[in-house]
């Protein structure tokens, strides 16, 4: 089913910056297809559920296999049956 | 990869309780075999980071096919390679 | 201090959409000067710490006298000393 | 006004291992006399809203007077006008 999602990757134990890896999520995301849109706080994403869930998986483990040894993501995920949920239609 | 996580499932548009949906929640995540703790925040998991990602995508799914029109989750995601993430080692 | 946010309030028991009071939240933030970007999943907001999180308060308040039943806020906080955090910067 | 709340404080660019901090943080919200539960995922707090928010500005304060260079705070708080919350009645 379709969702719309907001995915906030955070690696501990490297440096203050972690612009490196933030930029390698929101690539991974892009190449997979979904509707994406970067904003201060994490990148929102419009999709399908189980695509969605499988990208956020991926990107643990393609992280980690770049040296990445702690990774903390928060995901906030909504899905509606009473209309499709766009990022479009949630903007004021 | 193993995974610890924090679900927290909100249904909006029905009544100001959330109690049942939160116990089926609970269910469905004790039927899979993880280890559970619930707690009044949420649901912290400890299991394969793939298996929580899909029962994740079920939960949502079958909310909705008993009735809710509109469902938000707040997942917390917790990996790391220099040892295997428990829910027994995060707690003080 | 300076602090970079992201306010999501979500409102528990009333209808199925929200709009008219996530459309309140961002007109009290914006009402109280902060730096404001709203996105789909929430309102990221630039300001004062203790000035954000008195808001915060008010907003609650202000919503709770305003009819609503149940309130639930997620809040993502962020502060940093060895650089002013702004929303412009953490923006890829 | 009352309310219960979740507080998640992740310091960035430190060491991979955090709880010398989140011992802190814990500390700080019992000596403020608040109702605090310790989990895997984060604190639970009941106590007067105010009090709660003030108390999380105090930590940011706190810890990066104390070195941190890079803070992020996951706040869940709720509110409700139909019954005091309290973290005891949001336990299943």
């Amino acid at each position: 089913m379709q969702a719309t999602a907001e995915l906030q990757v955070v690696p501990i134990g490297g440096g203050v910056s972690v612009r490196a890896q933030v930029t390698r999520v929101v690539t991974m995301l892009r190449e997979r297809g979904f509707v994406v849109e970067t904003h201060a706080s994490g990148t929102n994403i419009e999709g399908d559920l189980a695509e969605i869930l499988d990208t956020v998986r991926e990107i643990h483990e393609t992280l980690h296999a770049q040296g990445e040894a702690r990774l903390l993501s928060y995901l906030k995920l909504e899905t509606r049956t009473d209309k499709a949920p766009t990022l479009a239609a949630k903007r004021l």
